[in-house]
């Protein structure tokens, strides 16, 4: 067994436009850091968790990462062993950008690695879901995947974590804006109608399976036709300041597309190239400076490592 | 320019479980015959049509085949060369198997192949759907498409006829059987809620995700978890007597799926071998003779090729 390490888990983007529920994919950074060292001492205890100011319970139960580590030490069998785990936020809480889905892989991934590999990175999967579930409600992969296993990550079902990995064109870049407003998930999730009109249904339909042959095929046109989020966005598009007028301007930059990341309020573009994404962070960053709302830029390309040893 | 020929244009199934709209894909037979000739009086008749008991318009406006070849010659600034047209309906009508839509496939395929191709298949596609538009009123390739191109077809949209093929996964057959029930489309449209629920959306989001990443990848066992149809379905099935207890049968008989054709009656099956489409076939057959129902079955691989000069 090895002493101690230290891992790396990365922000996510989840929903994607047309893929509400379903699609998610990483960004390099920024992310979530863990730490855990071997003692003598049985069981598993957080020593330390910095980046949260204090938001965040140091109880293993009530803990995303803790939960999630603690599930899968007791699948094990080894939750007698002695671990002490810190916890480093290095990322924006409540952003819209998978943070307590970035804790939970990192959890299970330190574990992992710390018993040297019994299980395999998709076998992680449930542990890291379980964890989440403990700060969000839902048991839902569309963060958790691809912070843990990265790139673009399409879940058929969440129940029974149908995952499955889409590949990435040569050229795909994310830009994503931060915005500093307060949205609760909760908000964001009563917001939306329990309903769709089977019109809408039939476009989203259409623009999810657009994406994935999109994709697929690495064909631009078609992932920036399918782009679009007729159900989802225009409800919490609200939440947002600024949102429409940002969209119109990414997208007049020439980017792909342009939605809500998550619950919001953080918003991603995709382009086909850095240059663009590099174009498209300064239109975003132009609207939010001039909106006097201090905001966080992140320009990355599809982070197709996931979580990893430092 | 070439005297006269025949064309075959193959049925179609559509909807095709969780792809109502945007999906379709096409059989070997049975299909329709066109045949064109060159003849000195300008313009273009439709001289015979065989196989439907005198159900359909001799009028070239009125008819499918007739309105798509003429809006074809149009286009194309031929319509004052003199064509006479045969019909031969070798399909069963009002099945569910996209009669009309072959018929159109037929007629604009013909006339390209008498003016010997100005046209690529796709360019082809526009004046297809107009014609069966004339039958059916709305504006989809979800028929024509695959009936014309061959393969399994995904429509991201209608009105732009974004229309992509879909690799076929060696071993795919498909088993359809025809019932001899009457539905009109337009009772089957009438009887859909234009209405769903959000959660019962982001299952058909998923199921047509995965049913896309299968045939991608010839995944069978995704495949088989996403050929499920939990919004027209449910709807449409009490018109299909029998239809619960087929696709029951259908299913513990090895079938990957199975839902219903276009606005039905007709039911289809997607196997991952021939044998089993057979067995499926079987269990279709004794399902309507006990039923004591009249029924036509077709067991056929997915037809790649689409409309063809005979």
């Amino acid at each position: 067994m090895i002493a101690g390490l230290k891992v790396f888990a990365p922000a996510t983007v989840a929903n994607v436009a047309c893929g509400y529920d379903i699609l998610g994919f990483a960004i390099d950074g920024p992310g979530d850091e863990i730490i855990v060292n071997r003692v003598d001492k049985p069981g598993l205890v957080i020593t330390k968790i910095t980046g949260c100011k204090n938001k965040l319970p140091l109880e293993v139960e009530k803990n995303t990462a803790g939960f999630a580590a603690l599930k899968l030490l007791e699948f094990l069998k080894e939750d007698k062993i002695g671990i002490e785990m810190e916890i480093h936020k290095k990322m924006p809480f409540g952003s819209g950008l998978g943070s307590s889905a970035a804790s939970a892989a990192a959890g299970v991934m330190a574990i992992n690695e710390l018993l040297e590999r019994p299980l395999t990175r998709r076998e992680l999967l449930p542990f890291a879901v379980l964890g989440e579930q403990i700060a969000d409600g839902a048991y839902h992969a569309d963060n958790v995947a691809p912070s843990l296993l990265g790139g673009i990550i399409f879940i058929r079902s969440n129940e029974e974590l149908d995952v499955h990995r889409v590949p990435v064109p040569k050229g795909l870049y994310a830009t994503v804006i931060y915005p500093h407003v307060k949205i609760l998930t909760r908000d964001a999730r009563k917001i939306l109608s329990d309903v769709v009109s089977l019109d809408d249904h039939i476009t989203q339909n259409g623009n999810l399976g657009g994406l994935i042959l999109g994709l697929y095929n690495s064909n631009f046109g078609l992932i920036k036709r399918s782009l679009q989020d007729v159900i989802i966005e225009p409800q919490r598009a609200q939440l947002i300041p600024g949102f429409f007028e940002l969209q119109e301007k990414v997208l007049n930059a020439g980017a792909l597309g342009c939605s809500i990341s998550g619950a919001g309020p953080s918003i991603f573009a995709l382009s086909d190239s850095l240059i663009t994404a590099q174009n498209v962070g300064v239109e975003m960053t132009k609207v939010y400076s001039r909106l006097k709302i201090e905001s966080e830029l992140f320009i990355s390309s599809i982070n197709q490592r996931g979580t990893y040893l430092v």
